[in-house]
């Protein structure tokens, strides 16, 4: 990634509405790095969410406020670059409205926080991106990475009624939990004697009905189609690549039938669809809590970015 | 392509069945490059047709037969290699009985022999793997290539309520039939300052719905992706690329929500579904005719192929 310095990180988190004009009250919110304008042609399709106002794709990354195009905030008189338009990692940020979705007044926000981004991503590359729900119950699945993000996909594929749901990690602490979420068979490529795609063939037969990326390399983006079953394999990529990477495959891979998509926040109209999740939350239709293994102040951030490291951390919540 | 010679070349055609075993008889037939075994994992799933009798893919394309795994031809005792196991362009082939399709006794050899790729594949692109029709009536489709597939999926993109189609090819001498076939807007890329991606996402706003590549170059299969809109389009791979050809792309393209799909014969189960198309041509529900501009006996196939590199040929039939 480019990232210029210095900037305020962080793209996931729920606040309250602090400083407010006419008409503007003191809510309850999440803010989402992916807006939606309800305007752009993407926003106006029944079926996308990939607002045009987020400049994710055109500009590649950089640091800017993506909508505003310039940066909001300061110090000392120095410019300091915002991240994904949220910048959550602060007491006050500054966010349009457009990238800001209500929600209950009732809500925790130590938990829906993870509603930002990481479940309605992991989530919705189940329900709204494969579709897995869809086709023949008993499918098999296949995650790649059981990080934040593969842990809800694993989630969403469960209750989807994947019959086996195979987890790809070279952190074998992640291991349990995730069989505690539904994953039946656990691979870790740097013990396996073939690439981790071939032994994924053999165990399937013929490969996977449905194949996610949730780590963010070309490799495993690679080994994601290869593991799919040839002619009706859907290969689903939610992993960000490195900056000005590519993707290199045989389209053979493609011609026998096989689905490539991709997609942001799991294709949820990130306004108008996520307040509803945390209804739901609220209502124990949906269950968060295994997402979320370390709580910790704020002042703890580099020890929450060690324990991400070190293999035993889902999600930590900051508090502030 | 790696080629061995000598082949019977030739992979589309309509025969009649002349060499008998018990309980077999003398139908008209259509034989498939794609065989169908109604046993493999593929056969076996509701929304696949790539037989994995067929070792299109696992061996790249040699050319042996597909399914006996070694050659039925011989001349002077030296072995001659088939073609997709088909080899059409002979008085007399071997085909394998599961790439053999029964059609009507009426059916018209001269006409519905293009049934057994061309059209399939094209119709089928439209109908079966981008599913024009079940999204919002009035949508934008291009096209690259306006030959024999590309006609078809213009055809069927007509069909299904596209509102505009941009036909995309190098040979302006195929533009006034596409026309006639449902084009709204020809481009040459190589009469044109920029990029043909470019120009198509002007043309439509952001990118098209559907993008359909009926080429085979890999060029044009990035270009079919990145004409597409970044978060709704779907780009479909129908061109066979060079043997052992890498497509190379940035993920980011698909990370907005686009789609990328392939499909031999247009996902139709060759021998369960084209022969219902050959009685549809029969009842006038299927056009072929503009599809077919030329009919030659078989002894002037130089002449055919001539014609087809020209740019005024369609398709050329071989008559015996
Ligand atoms: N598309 C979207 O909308 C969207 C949203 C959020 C995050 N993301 C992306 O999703 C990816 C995953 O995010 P996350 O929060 O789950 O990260 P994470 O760090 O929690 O999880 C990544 C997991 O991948 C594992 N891993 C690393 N390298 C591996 C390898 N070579 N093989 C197998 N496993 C490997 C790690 O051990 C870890 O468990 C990131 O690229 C992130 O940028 C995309
Ligand atoms: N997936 C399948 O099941 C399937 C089935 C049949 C054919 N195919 C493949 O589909 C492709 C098209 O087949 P066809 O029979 O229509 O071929 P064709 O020769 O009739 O048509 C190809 C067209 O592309 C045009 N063209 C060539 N280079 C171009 C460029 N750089 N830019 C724009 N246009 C260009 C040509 O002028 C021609 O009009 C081939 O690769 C073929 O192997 C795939
Ligand atoms: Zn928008
Ligand atoms: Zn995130
Ligand atoms: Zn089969
Ligand atoms: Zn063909």
């Amino acid at each position: 990634l480019i990232i210029p310095f210095p900037a305020i990180w962080g793209h996931e988190g729920a606040g309250t509405v602090e400083s407010i004009g006419e008409g503007v009250t003191r809510d309850k919110v999440l803010m989402f790095p992916l807006p939606e304008c309800r305007e752009c042609s993407s926003c106006l399709h029944p079926k996308s969410n990939f607002c045009l106002k987020e400049r994710l794709v055109s500009i590649s990354l950089t640091f800017f406020h993506p909508i505003y195009g310039t940066s909001r905030f300061t110090c000392r008189g120095r410019k300091i670059y915002h991240l994904y338009g949220t910048s959550t990692f602060t007491e006050y940020t500054v966010v349009h409205e457009i990238a800001v979705g209500k929600i209950d007044d009732d809500a925790p926000m130590d938990t829906v926080c993870i509603l930002s981004c990481e479940v309605p991503t992991g989530f919705g590359a189940v329900f709204n991106i494969a579709k897995v729900r869809m086709f023949t119950p008993g499918s098999t699945c296949v995650v790649f990475g059981l990080g934040g993000i593969g842990s809800a996909v694993v989630m969403a594929c469960k209750a989807s009624g994947a019959s086996r749901i195979i987890g790809v990690d070279i952190k074998e602490e992640k291991f349990p939990r995730a069989r505690t979420l539904g994953v039946t068979d656990c691979l870790n490529p740097q013990k396996l004697k073939k690439p981790v795609q071939e032994v994924v063939v053999e165990m399937t037969g013929k490969g996977a009905d449905f194949a996610f990326e949730a780590i963010g390399l070309i490799d495993t983006m690679v080994a994601t189609l290869e593991s799919c079953h040839p002619s009706y394999g859907v290969g689903v990529i939610i992993g960000l690549a490195p900056t000005n990477s590519q993707l290199i495959f045989d389209p053979m891979l493609l011609l026998s039938g096989r689905t490539l998509k991709g997609g942001a926040l799991g294709n949820y109209k990130t306004r108008s669809c996520i307040p509803k999740m945390v209804t739901d939350y609220l209502q124990k239709k949906i269950n968060l809590d295994p997402l979320i293994t370390h709580t910790l102040p704020f002042e703890s951030i580099n020890k929450a970015f060690e324990l991400l490291q070190g293999g035993h951390c889902i999600r930590c919540v900051l508090l502030f």
